[in-house]
């Protein structure tokens, strides 16, 4: 794949094979995280990597869409600074984490954490940082299922596909 | 470059030269915006692409370290829904089209929009709607300047690197 194409064909994979990241796979999504910009280049972020089992069941519960990281090789949690353009900032690092990883075939995807102080406590993150979101990787299942947390994928994710340009680009002026 | 490269050798670029971005080159960066994921896939976003010299200088006064938009040949200001994931998405987005650019040769840099309600004016944006930041295009001036307004680039951006992965990953746990 180009680029272009990585970038405009990256999409969110739930469900992975038991293929492992390797080292340096893993390496290369840590770095392209660690090399995004920042406002004033704060970088913002911490990552937690968890590849144990058990505490990616239990991360797994932490969210109400994030049954797929009971089922991923890794996790990564961002851990931001309560800064002002923190979650922007980790927007950035996110997608560059995402796209280092599709560029080799690894599928990712992005869960809110929603009970936030349950994954706190389980990771031992300090009260002064937020840990807003955390990122499933492994290779895709072929053939995905079509359904999140059991319910049809369309049901979950209003639209499949996004807004053609003329519907969000103006020129010039709003 | 490949796409590593690319992600880990992106770095802001306030300088250009006259060089015109071709419709083609312009249209991919719309596009690597437009396929960007967001949570819960709204895509909470618009953009106003600007090209006359005019609003370009106008709108270079309406941050405080904007000041490489009036020299950018083309600007596109992020308009966000205030929804309560649209900080991080457009955060992705901006990545996305600072990555498609740069993978052409093209150079990006992020202004914040301080003076929003000015820009808001400028460019029509409803009021339902955030304008946090704007990015500047353009091929980048070789030998680039040492300063931003006018000041040093080290006062203004503390660390023209990053820190070390051993600062910023840990292991299953905090």
């Amino acid at each position: 794949m180009t680029l272009f194409e990585t970038i405009t064909r990256l999409r969110a994979v739930r469900y992975f094979t038991k293929r492992r990241l390797s080292d340096e796979t893993l390496t290369r999504i840590l770095q392209a995280g660690r090399w995004t910009g920042s406002a004033k280049n704060v970088e913002p972020w911490h990552f937690i990597v968890i590849r144990d089992k058990d505490t990616l069941n239990k991360l797994s519960k932490c969210g109400r869409y994030a049954s797929h990281i009971s089922g991923a090789d890794t996790a990564i949690v961002i851990v931001n600074e309560r800064s002002h353009f923190a979650s922007f900032d980790i927007g950035r690092a996110s997608q560059n984490m995402m796209l280092a990883a599709w560029g080799e075939g690894v599928g990712s995807c992005i869960a809110s954490l929603h009970y936030e102080s349950q994954a706190r406590t389980l990771l031992d993150v300090p009260e002064n940082k937020d840990i807003p979101i955390e990122i499933s990787f492994g290779y895709p299942l072929p053939n995905q299922p079509l359904t999140i947390e059991g319910r049809p994928r369309e049901e979950v994710l209003a639209n499949i596909s996004r807004r053609p340009l003329k519907d969000l680009v103006h020129w010039e002026k709003w």
